[in-house]
């Protein structure tokens, strides 16, 4: 047990959550690699939601609610980690949600499914096409899900699948904690925060959001603005740590 | 099957090799996702040993050559990456090979020092007792080995080892990527350098080292000037990419 008092609780407590998703079958092993590269630079951001992504946060509610056909894509790291803030979120925002796994199998499919709908999470169901412009099983997604979606919000996204969702037109909301990723520079908007922190203040900003504002952030809207206040936080930190 | 010419060809290979150790119980699912942080500290010192961390393996160099018993402590990482790089560096360096685990179990013990012996490194054995000032299983060394070593390479080490090898009065010689973790600052000799590319290196330097170079390495060591160094280098690579 990690003592509720340890300065990186929330760290530790997402770490061992992902671990036990392995040993369930809900994560696969790249994923626990992929979450400890989001914990270094996290680590770089002070493990803290920074101004700039605040302002990201309220952005992807102005997105979601400016939709039409708005959807989450899961995977297995989001499900393991944020089950509960994807429900909320649902809610709050009238986005379907679909699972979406790059290291796909059936048996995986059915073990998220069952887990996000455990936390009470509506999933979209139905027969997977090879819909999206990429080779092989990773173009699978549902006709009636993220084909047809006009906002798509993909937490902890591949490269080439973001690229993929914006070639065909959609506004691509990721969370993403490297701002240098490919799928960070690829999307329409990148929030460069923690998965379990960010997810909670984007449905807040659902049910506070008024047209006006919602509107304003939009037209405002600069991600490289975004990228490069997430790169000088992280300089920051490093030059705090010569002093 | 990751092609040899892709830009990160290395980085990927060690990710496979890693996602395989934990298939095959060499390395637990909390050591891929401290794989991964290492990955994203790499990835800001542009995957390339800086000349500070080239240094820093020439001295490492020397101080195993000066240590009167000096050993290499392996954990479940290490010995998946770079089972051959620790062989030879044993036999360049004359140290002796333990194999010493934060997750400790019997099967892991075996699987691991099997696998070293495969790769016909020379595993010290016997009975472990708690001999590190540290509590339950975490204090398990052998008394002809770490305990009554004067010099431990330690590559990957947990903060509290290296602190508790560090009060034992041992020179202390640690591979870790991320300058800011306990390790990093604890040791007393930190090279932030991945670890398939400093255990050559310190190999090579053991090779060619005469004694006065070894000794002037040893009096003109200044740790913080190393970390500095890394530190300063991951901020190069983030001012770049604000460009």
């Amino acid at each position: 047990m990690i003592p509720k008092d340890h300065p990186r609780y929330q760290s530790l407590v997402a770490r061992e959550r992902i671990a036990d998703a392995v040993r369930s079958n809900i994560v696969v092993v790249e994923g626990a690699s992929a979450h400890g590269r989001g914990e270094a630079f996290d680590y770089l951001l002070g493990e803290a939601s920074s101004a700039s992504a605040k302002r990201a946060e309220k952005t992807a509610a102005a997105f979601l609610l400016a939709g039409s056909r708005p959807i989450i894509s899961v995977n297995g790291n989001t499900a393991a980690l944020a089950a509960d803030e994807i429900r909320e979120l649902a809610e709050a925002s009238g986005a379907a949600v679909e699972v979406n796994l790059f290291h796909r199998t059936e048996e995986r499919m059915a073990a998220i499914t069952a887990h996000l709908q455990a936390a009470g999470v509506t999933v979209l169901e139905g027969t997977a096409e090879r819909l999206l412009p990429l080779s092989h099983d990773r173009a699978l997604c549902l006709r009636e899900g993220i084909y047809a979606a006009d906002v798509v919000l993909v937490p902890l996204e591949d490269g080439d699948r973001c690229e993929a969702l914006v070639s065909m037109g959609k506004t691509v909301i990721t969370i993403d904690l490297n701002p240098l990723s490919r799928t960070a520079q690829t999307a329409t908007l990148t929030i460069v925060d923690e998965l379990t922190r960010a997810l909670p203040r984007i449905t807040q900003a659902c049910r506070n959001m008024t047209h006006e504002t919602g509107e304003q952030l939009m037209a405002d809207h600069d991600n490289q603005r975004l990228l490069y206040a997430a790169l000088q936080r992280m300089q920051e930190t490093l030059a705090d740590a010569m002093d």
